[in-house]
């Protein structure tokens, strides 16, 4: 089912999954799409098209249950099964992601944490030694990581992705500023921070002129 | 001419900044859009398609200048401005943002970082003391800021945005949980990390079906 589902249907799914979580956290219990389509500002008939491509999720005369919706939706975003990662690059950013328990919550566990700089390796990061690359292998098989986030200068990043694929990590969330070509096996989602706030910048200047 | 083009090729032109910026750093003068397809692993057509909205950048038979291009478009992304910014939330993410040399790069200068939490506030971030909120509005309209960067939990994220509006705030970094509700003429561009490593998690499990 899941290969037929474009992109944009995808990109949607964790937008719903937060809203009916806050709905949940309210006590919600059943809602309709028109009544969700007003509180997350999209027409109930997309909402209807989007949850058809995963089977409906059940009766809309009654409106949809909160915390089934809630729940199916959460599965099919994987986040019934832990997922746990390590983090390539202990700069201020790593460290932020490796400080964020909000992940936890949600299954992604931060279980060590690597950079190559001899002055970093050692220090500690929440409760976390900072090891040195050379480690990563061993660490990756031992400890069942699947996901890898990418927190280091674009220069090492596309030489490291390649060694964290020989180990056997499926997923790479990458925040380094360059386009990763890996195996098709091989997941990966970009936050490229400069990208998005150039669009910002773009936007400003469309409101201005 | 620009509010007539779509989303998805504005959300395009940083990525087109990004590998012009590599080509022009590698020393490269002119390329052809079936060059620079290769490179960037789109069809030449879509290059030519979105160079097109903006007049198309000069003549295709003898490739683009890169250098003239690399700058066409960071004009359209409106770099050839500066941009005043401030941090709310002087957290670990805010922090690394507020340390993240490369923005003033672009011409984007982090000029203050404000928190509520006062064991927070008057501590340094960079070369910044994290200043009370309550000090937000003077600062704004005393250092010309134009865009505010969101590193806060979702609870207070509403009201600081309708306060930054009221400031004259016209551009706002959202990494706040939450989607924010302001007028027009305010842009928002959001980073909501939960949602893009929910989108990974989605991707690997398609890959292990």
């Amino acid at each position: 089912m899941q290969g037929k589902i474009s992109q944009v249907v995808i990109s949607r799914l964790p937008r719903y999954f937060r809203y009916l979580g806050d709905l949940k956290d309210e006590g919600v219990e059943r809602i309709s799409s028109s009544e969700l389509s007003k509180i997350m500002n999209v027409t109930a008939s997309q909402i209807r098209q989007d949850f058809n491509h995963f089977g409906g999720f059940g009766q809309q005369g009654y409106g949809y249950n909160v915390n089934y919706l809630y729940e199916e939706i959460g599965k099919l975003l994987g986040l019934d099964k832990k997922h746990n990662l390590i983090i390539i690059g202990a700069g201020n950013l790593g460290q932020a992601l490796a400080n964020y328990m909000n992940f936890e919550r949600r299954g992604f566990f931060v279980k060590g944490i690597f950079d190559c700089n001899e002055k970093i390796i050692g220090t500690k990061v929440r409760d976390m030694t900072v090891m040195d690359i050379s480690e990563l292998k061993s660490f990756v098989i031992k400890n069942d990581v699947d996901i890898a986030v990418l927190t280091l200068p674009k220069t090492g990043a596309t030489k490291i992705s390649e060694i964290l694929v020989e180990c056997g990590i499926t997923g790479i969330w990458n925040f380094a500023h360059v386009d990763l070509d890996l195996p098709s096996h091989v997941s990966v989602e970009n936050v490229h921070l400069s990208d998005s706030l150039m669009k910002l910048s773009f936007k400003i200047k469309g409101e201005k002129n």
